[in-house]
């Protein structure tokens, strides 16, 4: 039996409830999705009370599996009008998992003024107390006052001043292992969903006793074994390993999709000052608290995350991960790798998503509120982010908003959502993941960059995505970290054998990737009850218009397409 | 034959087209709304390059019947998202008759970065010249430059600094009789659509030498003349040639429906301070320039309009109109004339529609950037939109997207236009209205406040609206001023004799109400190709949720009942 605690944001009663079936076994992705589709009205309003924010650990969430512990974040999006899920790593799954839960649930509302609150969720239940010692600071502050009262070992989930604002890029923030709330659930302005909640804080309390019961112990651990193993051996993995994500930039350099200058380039001169070696020899020469390898959750084989230090040795922000190198780099022509981690580390202070954030930045460049390749000026809108005025308003609410109020037509977003770092001209196969995913633009959906014989060929794109949009979206559906799909992309045996080793469940690969298609068509169903058009899910004109100078490229996908890549 | 000018602003080609049909017969937004239908696909972006925008006269324009010289402005539009018809008064449409044109369209669009561009349209043909000279600058100092190179006489299509900015509030100024384009299209964004083909202004010369061939002179002067009596003797229109729109402060008040404290309240204390008799006798005090009646267009029985001085006497704001009062007064609890004005002022220099910018400023003062009720602060904000800082673009994207920025959830927009001065939950007709119209909330299309025995209740109020939904939209169906409408609601004999006059083309009401009808028909049709949902017929979720005091009323119209409404 799975638990839910469900939590009336109203008035604050809460009530545990059991189930048993295959979603609540999956938990992840599987999970949110399904309780958004079924008990948000899809029509809402994302920031009303009618809409309900889920989070849910994985399958293998509290074991001793690498790279188990994500957890899944649900509800609907304000920045894209659809269906969200948006998961980070962290302690939070663990922590779920020893006090017994394997989803959360922020329902309802209270009044649009009323107090800031906290729930504290622990092995005797669920307290509210006022979260008011926590308005209007920043999430490292946040971090701090809630490690003070709750202990370094706390699950804590906050947002920043920004999703205080109800801005549509703020994220989710959950602890990791050493106390910060620095794993994002970036992506969909989840956090102005938990905000108009009036919720500043939820806290799972370190005092959980509840231990997954395995059914066959040396199944599982012979099984968690091997997937340390294919994980080390994998060659993308293991690769970011050393490098982390960072290891992209050269990959997108060459292939033409670094996104460089808002979008209307995919290359960017100067690129090697930003890329992984720059970065893991600055990381090293400077040393201190730096690390080129570093865990986001316990037990992980991978450990791509980092410590970026400033030129002390000192923390400046961990993770700085390729995302955000091209779309708070590449993108704003900024080839500095301090000026990116501190704009990062503003941004998760702020409590933004760095992928929308620097998208937006990227347009006001373009409507002449700053040189592209400022330094200073990019840092100073990330401050007036964080200090939440007109402009940083503007600049957190997503790219599209962004071109709105500042009259810009090329605006890289599908859905509302920003366009992931990889340009869409010069890789179709991206061009049609980002379209026809129910999410927005995104990327650790359908990733077919790296099996793409001719990038810029549209033919077979189609079926390509839809090959990854499973590969991807299986592990979001049990919780699992992305980059472990590249060891059982073929197979997914291992995973499941786990599985039946964790619960005596056994799931076939043709059933478990039914619950995945399922969940997809769940998602696109919802998103067409809410009323999303066709015309939503394209890039702005222009994509479609203006030749990418390096590839001579336009989006040519048509809607016909994306529409087949939608269709299950 | 009717001729339409079609201009290719990519390349500044213009040729004419000769029809007879009866869409071009009647002009206004029976033809605007067709040629929108017709040319431009739902589902382009408003700012791209597929959309176009039309300019047509009406059937009597060029004539001398009172108040038959409107202009329909139409397009899609960028703050809707649907189909578009603003119009306004002015000279404009007569220069076209001159010039022997019912229509104008601007089609194609060149570069994004492209010199402004004016098209100067005299007998001799379309000459195409640098608008460079305007750029940047206020809609009264366009208007002088434009004088001063045309003449006072010519008229003269332009757009301020928020539409050369691609601002959705931005409206179309057209000349005045002075030769000051005053007189507004101001909904719908249209004038950013202007901009986005790079036209900062368009010239009818005043060398036109076509005139009316009137096919039965005795029965057009009678029925001229009729026009004239019958204005002058109704009730409501003669009340407005001595208080102008004004008249409606006490009337809204009475009826707690005045939009107070951003559309939280029905009744604002002190509204007497802002009323038609404060306004009259204001005027009267001053003297100078100051008109408490005046003529947008010539001739007009009505002569709504008026000239508001400053303590000096001095032309501070020409008109200052009921819907601006309470938009931009009652609304920001401001009890202040010359404030009004002088925000009135602001905003047709900036070129933003008045409500849309009134609505937005109730939306931030509601998010704390100011107090309601502080005269400075609100100025300040239309200076803010005036000078397009980041704030004032934000107060310039309507109160959709301010709401949006701001973190605001009670904005008082349907469609994302801005809700007019009507507060919906205490007049169930004018909700109907808003709900329904296919431009967003609008008043002058289903005007039922007058016509409701009780406000508040929502009985029989869809078939009210429905059927003044076809008495406002017949005024625009053939360019009359809205307010003739009072005059022929229950015949519009006195019209179509008019026509039968002027054409001899006999229209029976049936026939030209089934024109009406298919027009909002087809407006409604491009609206759902346009894929704008069901759910953006609707107001705020707290509209719904929050008794207004006064009444104790919410908005309880179904979504049923909406479709209903547009239904025909």
């Amino acid at each position: 039996m799975f638990s839910i605690l469900r939590i009336n944001t109203a008035n604050g009663d809460s009530i545990r409830e059991s189930h048993s079936s295959t979603e609540y076994l999956l938990g992840g992705r599987t999970l949110s999705s399904r309780l958004v589709s079924r008990e948000v009205p899809a029509d809402c309003e994302p920031l009303g009370k009618k809409n309900s924010l889920y989070f849910c650990n994985g399958a293998l969430s509290g074991t001793t599996v690498s790279s188990s512990d994500r957890i899944s974040i649900g509800g609907k999006s304000p920045l894209t009008g659809g269906i969200k899920e948006s998961n980070a790593g962290g302690v939070v799954g663990t922590r779920m998992s020893q006090l017994g839960l394997r989803a959360i649930s922020l329902e309802g509302a209270p009044a649009r003024d009323a107090e800031w609150q906290i729930f504290v969720i622990g092995k005797e239940g669920v307290e509210r107390i006022s979260g008011e010692f926590l308005a209007g600071k920043g999430v490292y502050e946040k971090s701090e006052l809630l490690s003070e009262k709750f202990g370094k070992k706390a699950g804590c989930i906050t947002i920043g001043p920004a999703g205080e604002s109800l801005l549509y890029s703020a994220g989710i923030a959950c602890s990791d292992p050493h106390g910060v709330c620095s794993r994002y659930a970036g992506r969909g302005g989840l956090g102005a969903v938990m905000a108009s909640k009036r919720v500043i804080a939820l806290v799972l309390k370190d005092d959980g006793e509840v231990k997954p019961e395995i059914q066959d112990q040396d199944k599982f651990k012979a099984g968690s074994r091997k997937i340390v193993k294919m994980l080390k051996e994998n060659p993308v993995s293991s690769k970011f390993t050393k490098y982390g994500t960072a290891a992209m930039v050269d990959i997108c350099q060459a292939l033409k999709v670094l996104p460089t200058r808002n979008f209307t380039h995919g290359v960017m001169e100067g690129a090697e000052k930003i890329n992984a070696q720059t970065m893991y020899d600055t990381i090293k020469e400077r040393g201190g608290e730096g690390l080129t390898q570093h865990a986001c959750m316990h037990p992980c084989a991978i450990q791509c995350s980092n410590v970026y230090p400033d030129k002390d040795g000192k923390l400046l922000c961990s993770p700085v991960e390729y995302e955000t190198m091209a779309l708070m780099g590449s993108n704003l022509c900024l080839k500095n790798l301090d000026t990116i981690a501190t704009m990062n580390r503003i941004a998760n202070d702020a409590g933004v998503d760095t992928l929308d954030c620097g998208a937006a930045i990227g347009v006001a460049m373009e409507a002449g509120l700053a040189e592209f390749g400022d330094n200073d000026a990019a840092i100073q809108m990330m401050e007036e982010i964080r200090n939440l005025t007109p402009l940083g308003r503007i600049l957190a609410s997503g790219c599209k908003i962004a071109a709105q109020v500042l009259g810009v037509l090329h605006a890289p977003h599908v859905l509302g959502q920003g366009v992931p770092a990889y340009e869409p001209r010069g890789s179709k196969g991206m061009a049609v993941t980002y379209l026809s995913s129910p999410m927005g633009a995104d990327h650790t959906f359908g990733f077919t960059l790296r099996d793409e014989e001719v990038p810029t060929s549209k033919e077979g794109k189609v079926d390509l995505s839809k090959k990854f949009q499973v590969i991807g979206s299986r592990m979001d559906a049990m919780g699992m970290c992305n980059f472990v799909r590249y060891s059982v992309r073929d197979d997914m045996g291992p995973l499941l054998d786990l599985i039946e080793a964790r619960y005596g469940a056994v799931l076939s690969e043709e059933e478990f990737d039914n619950m995945v298609i399922e969940t997809l068509k769940l998602e696109h169903q919802f998103n067409s009850d809410a009323g999303i058009p066709a015309s939503a899910h394209r890039f702005t004109e222009t994509f479609y218009d203006e030749r990418q100078p390096e590839t001579g490229e336009v989006v040519d996908i048509t809607d016909e397409e994306t529409l087949q890549a939608m269709k299950w």
